[in-house]
């Protein structure tokens, strides 16, 4: 893993042990406040329009940010947990993306995977 | 941003451009899409009992880490699009918590935050 | 709750009782299985623009119409297991929605809640 | 639609008109405030052990009941802007995994569906 990708990793663990959090961080349980802040993250975007979505003011964007950085956190207390290293499955599921939607053939397309034939 | 976060951003970046994918990805798509790859996520996880999500084997561990790849890999996307640093939001968000989260209030306690006084 | 609700609930019950997979239903489990197939519906929606998804195609809509029956059929099992009456709990949520957000206040105002003062 | 269904929906629609709400409520919109929903939904229950979400007080009953009315809410929303019968749609899908999942041949066995061969 990258070096600063390791000491966040390092830091959340940490963070973790002094609270006496780990009993509750199971795989099982980490998938889940993952997708509690996900959820978060839309209800920003849930009723923004195509335009707006990408015109955030700073406020809005700064409580985007944070609810990002909750998701971050939480998919590398999972990766910890389960001796993942999230840097080296990113790439390896480029190299699988690159076989799965060759450039020529999906281009200006962005159909469900499984709709190719 | 961490120079291997910043050269998978980039990756990512190129990757959809060679696919004329950019149009897709507005902040709203990518949020939506993240959200998702979370519920395949969940999939993996939701009849297993916290034993079992402790001690995945081979292959189930290996499907796993590329759906966390996916998490990961939109999380990217959508903080490129935003402009949004993760690795400087994901610290911020650490000290926000330190404070919020006192190790000797909080110990062992894992209730949601705001049912603390 | 209404008949039919409570016909579909006890045919749910019946299903799940047959391949003994009560053991798997707890309220925590079935609200990640609801969590998973909403992944699946959002998946569907991610790309299309507003346009397009007011108009889906015929074999998209049953598409679409198969996963939100998945949505149900997981919060009607919860309903049942936390003995909640969900017909009930939407008219209780509905009476609290029209006192936070009066009509005349918040027309054409769809801002997050605790957005407003 | 059974009558108590189609009345909740009326309702709802109505809702939606009286505060010009009706412009937010697309398909995508609806999908994403969904989701948004089942994400607290999961905060509830992501740090309870099986027993303990097996046991809930009453004040925390009453937030899980107020968090599922949401859900239900937007999904009838939903189900209404697209023309779907939900209660049709589920015991259309209970038909098909009948078949899916025979009785006899998945007893206490929950694996995921394409798991079996």
């Amino acid at each position: 893993m990258s070096e600063s990708l390791q000491e966040l990793s390092d830091r959340l663990l940490r963070f973790a042990q002094e609270r006496d959090w780990e009993q509750f961080h199971s795989p099982k349980n980490l998938s889940m406040a993952l997708a509690g802040e996900v959820g978060e993250l839309l209800e920003h975007f849930q009723w923004l329009s195509e335009n707006q979505c990408q015109n955030l003011d700073a406020d809005k964007k700064e409580a985007v940010a944070l609810e990002m950085a909750d998701i971050f956190i939480y998919l590398v207390r999972l990766a910890e947990r389960l001796d993942i290293n999230l840097m080296d499955a990113a790439w390896q599921k480029i190299a699988i993306n690159e076989k799965r939607y060759p450039a020529e053939q999906v281009k200006g397309d962005a159909r469900r995977a499984e709709e190719y034939s």
